[in-house]
């Protein structure tokens, strides 16, 4: 059995004891969260979300893509968010590489060097910081005065202001 | 109190009640979910998944966009994963706008027109098996055998299956 196997039957369970059916589709809350993948850091548990409360916006590292911001974008602008939080952690896999050898390694093996940035970083509180930039740097996003960024400790579960 | 301040108390309880330091950086279940950022999806609740199972990659419409397809590379690439679960779900925000008319908009209101597609859609199982499609033909991910899409039933909690 495939673990996607495993965890339907997960879903069927989910949906035998589902009472959420009249939840509405802009957030309750009006909070954006944009964090990274990283499989320890559950959004809804560290921050005590509920289905129904903010819009989870997650890729490789919690970077402020151009993914990101068009996300962010659609949140705010169609479906009424005003608050963004960033969430970035310890012991980050996108502290292990750099752009370059990351990308080379896939051009050696596949012959193709990919057409996007890695977005690996060396520093993560100055990571936090950029993103924070390029959130107030773009032009689509018309709330940026409620950002605040962040590093979750995987080490402790807490999570840790990062200031401007 | 904003939002963001209230969620920060939460995530004080959270960090006082944790016991799960000793996670490792790889995904357990060797599993990616690429979903939808809606608030009524919690991906965790629905899978059953804990913290430490899987990544989760989210973003407006859970699209297979270039981000997402960057952080799928780094998933395998890096951290192992091999499984790929695709969510949509019903009442997305995504089928209520067509990219031309939301990038005129914000045009008329910035006096910039957006370089990215925002990757609205109006079918909800042919754009699941588009994101399928886009996994597939991407020559950076490596493992694309084991790919399934769903479309999460807001209404009733229930996970659906699209097939090829």
């Amino acid at each position: 059995m495939s673990v996607t196997d495993e965890v339907l039957a997960n879903a069927e369970r989910y949906a035998a004891a589902f009472a959420l059916g009249d939840l509405r589709l802009p957030p309750a809350k009006r909070l954006a969260v944009v964090a990274c993948m990283d499989a320890r850091l559950d959004p809804y548990a560290v921050l005590g979300l509920r289905e129904g409360d903010a819009h989870v916006i997650r890729n490789a590292g919690g970077a402020v893509t151009a993914d990101a911001r068009r996300s962010l974008a659609i949140s705010q602008r169609l479906l009424g968010t005003v608050e963004i939080i960033l969430i970035h952690h310890t012991d980050c896999g996108m502290l292990t590489f750099t752009d370059d050898a990351f990308k080379a390694g896939i051009q050696t093996e596949t012959g193709i060097r990919p057409d996007w940035a890695a977005e690996a970083f060396s520093d993560l509180e100055e990571d936090v910081r950029q993103s924070i930039a390029r959130i107030k740097g773009d032009p689509f996003i018309p709330h940026t005065d409620q950002v605040r960024g962040f590093v979750y400790e995987v080490e402790t579960g807490r999570l840790r202001e990062v200031k401007p």
